[in-house]
């Protein structure tokens, strides 16, 4: 079976994220006045063949530990849709 | 109430993607033979004051078209989450 994987990867709470502090102030410059504590990361889509859904989620998650996040500095989420 | 915004930007389908060749390429070398498709683009993610979810999306997407995404080359999709 194929599945489309969804993965985020954005900055670990508490470093710092100059990128995301950009965007806000350019936010802010234009007169988006409510908005606030914003990130930057990746968003990486793969189609990823697998048996079954959980097999496609421990692939993703195996590609993002050794490949696509750096797990000193990123988190990752992983979101799993069937085709 | 405060909106937790996700977006996600990657390249509009059917533009040269080299990042996610680059990637795909990457994770064959690595062994992962069922993966395709790859793109990579951009996660951010906003803190947005609206009075409610469907304000909060219409701000998300005026971000969108006025700085976050570009409109010729980039596609985007918002999730909004309440908090």
């Amino acid at each position: 079976m194929n599945f489309r994987v969804h993965v985020r990867i954005l900055p670990r709470r508490g470093l710092l994220d100059p990128q995301g502090q950009a965007v806000e102030h350019a936010l802010k410059a234009l007169n988006f006045e409510g908005a606030g504590n914003v990130h930057v990361g990746k968003a990486i889509e793969i189609d990823v063949a697998a048996s079954d859904e959980a097999a496609a989620r421990a692939t993703a998650k195996a590609m993002c530990d050794k490949l696509l996040a750096n797990p000193v500095t990123e988190d990752y989420q992983i979101e799993v849709e069937a085709r």
